[in-house]
């Protein structure tokens, strides 16, 4: 019996990886610091990750085989430099021990592209220096030490999948995509920066979907989850605008270029569908265009219910 | 009012610590798991740092300024290892935002050689490449990366003290020093390596006032602790049998090198003697000479007493 726990179950990528995970045998406990509809076949519980005794409680009333870690804090602008980062480390800490200790054989995390060092363009699980520039990037990449380690000394099977850019259904609204779809939807100019950073988009079905296909297979270490496709941010907005049919409403250059920003900020994904065997992102126009059908109903849906669409927050990255 | 937390204040480092504190002006609070003595003039707290709401309420009832921490799992054979290690990175990273959200001001954390690259030979702060061997030397060198994250990002001051080899009272008796003190006591044949190994040892006590000058003052980044004088393993062991009387009794090459251990291991102490401005390193001689002087009452004492020495332990690295 496959018995998996999987934290962040609510957030952006949670959600996804659900229906994967029920599709490959697994039952799925999904624990949430904040109320859940469990979908069909799930079990959810109601526990914060950072309250050391119920997570011990947690683990030993459900005893599962795999872990599926998720859960960060994300909250646009604010994950980068927030001392939430040194908070969800220690939790994650705890929640590996407390795993391991009650005979959990197989566990997966969430890493990023800000543990890389983002001079070097395209980035290799081991080849590209890991020098991150912020907490969220320094707490992530210790993570991802202290697992190897940890997973070396105690026989842990254990994986680590790196988050490139992702887009989709319950996006936060602040972030790039859904901010340029809900500007354009509603008939408003939409700003953007020149648009001339390179950089790997995802859809975060698929990105759930390969969580779960590296859960469910042997392959340890850090593996870069990305669709391999290169865009330019220019080529993403353009799709987007044209989709919604208001390619007069972009302003492309409107809004200068962050200083930090690297030009090129890709992933090798050699690993992924090499070693772990997966493949399977799907077209960047179409599932641009699934996401901007969403956001039109869900931007419906919320203005008929006469509140502001507010998806995402604490623990979903 | 310069109030400091002590933690393994009853450890083999700890407990050198509290004299130099108290004469720097501190009002010295020292938290162990182990029942303790209170010397005078120090407030000793018994918790456990795994309990973390033991740990907040302690912090929020000394309201300390300044933190030393020097707890860590340090069982001769085992430490290297043990998952105990990753159980004390949670503890320390817990202690230590507990301590800057109470509005602490400075800390300065134990770290070790162990953190270095070993084919580097002498190692410096900043240029030796960290790569650590073992889990004792990811999860240190984990927390040392962390702490200079946290520091900056909440404005807390703090050190990291990159201790080397140690003698004095109070180590455990398992240790090189002294296993080869007491067979040499007792009349018994000393067997180590050949001794080419070169390494720095410097007296525990110097080791404390050391740490208690970095505490003191405001440098910050990590700093090697240790006497920056180079001495081979085999003329610090005839030292040893030279003055215990016994040289006939030490069997050098009686014990086969461990193939992990570097020929040379060096601190470059530039940091320590140029910016903290400590350079009081005792003489080498007259520290084994007190050392010896030490384990020889140590030795009586509890013969007398019918059992066995057996100091150190838990939380004294």
């Amino acid at each position: 019996m496959k018995r998996v726990l999987v934290t962040g179950a609510s957030g952006f990528i949670g959600r996804q990886a659900i229906d994967p995970l029920i599709a490959r045998g697994y039952e799925v406990h999904a624990v949430s610091s904040r109320a859940m509809e469990a979908p069909p076949g799930v079990v959810a519980h109601h526990a914060t990750l950072f309250d050391g005794e119920a997570v011990r409680r947690l683990i030993s009333s459900i005893q599962p085989t795999h872990l599926l870690h998720l859960a960060w804090y994300a909250e646009p602008g604010k994950f980068w430099r927030s001392p939430e980062n040194y908070r969800w480390l220690e939790a994650s800490l705890n929640l590996l021990r407390l795993f391991r200790e009650a005979g959990g054989a197989r566990a997966v995390l969430a890493g990023t592209c800000a543990e890389y060092d983002w001079r070097f363009g395209t980035c290799n699980e081991i080849g590209t220096p890991r020098v991150p520039g912020t907490p969220y990037g320094v707490c992530k990449n210790v993570l991802q030490e202290v697992l190897a380690s940890f997973s070396a000394e105690t026989g842990l099977s254990s994986a680590w999948g790196r988050v490139f850019f992702l887009f989709g259904p319950h996006e936060h609204p602040a972030r790039l995509v859904p901010s340029m779809i809900s500007s354009l939807l509603r008939g408003e100019t939409a700003r953007c920066t020149s648009g001339s950073q390179v950089r790997d988009f995802m859809h975060v079905a698929d990105c759930a979907a390969a969580f779960v296909a590296l859960l469910d297979g042997p392959v340890t270490g850090p593996v870069n989850i990305a669709s391999g496709k290169p865009v330019t941010i220019e080529a993403l907005v353009r799709l987007i605008a044209q989709i919604v049919g208001a390619p007069h409403l972009l302003a492309l250059g409107a809004l200068p270029m962050p200083p930090s920003e690297p030009p090129v900020l890709l992933a090798d994904v050699g690993r992924l569908s090499g070693e772990v065997g997966w493949d399977g992102s799907r077209d960047l126009a179409a599932g641009l265009e699934e996401t901007i059908r969403w956001w039109r109903e869900s931007i419906i849906d919320h203005a008929a219910a006469g509140r502001a669409s507010g998806p995402s927050g604490a623990d979903g990255s």
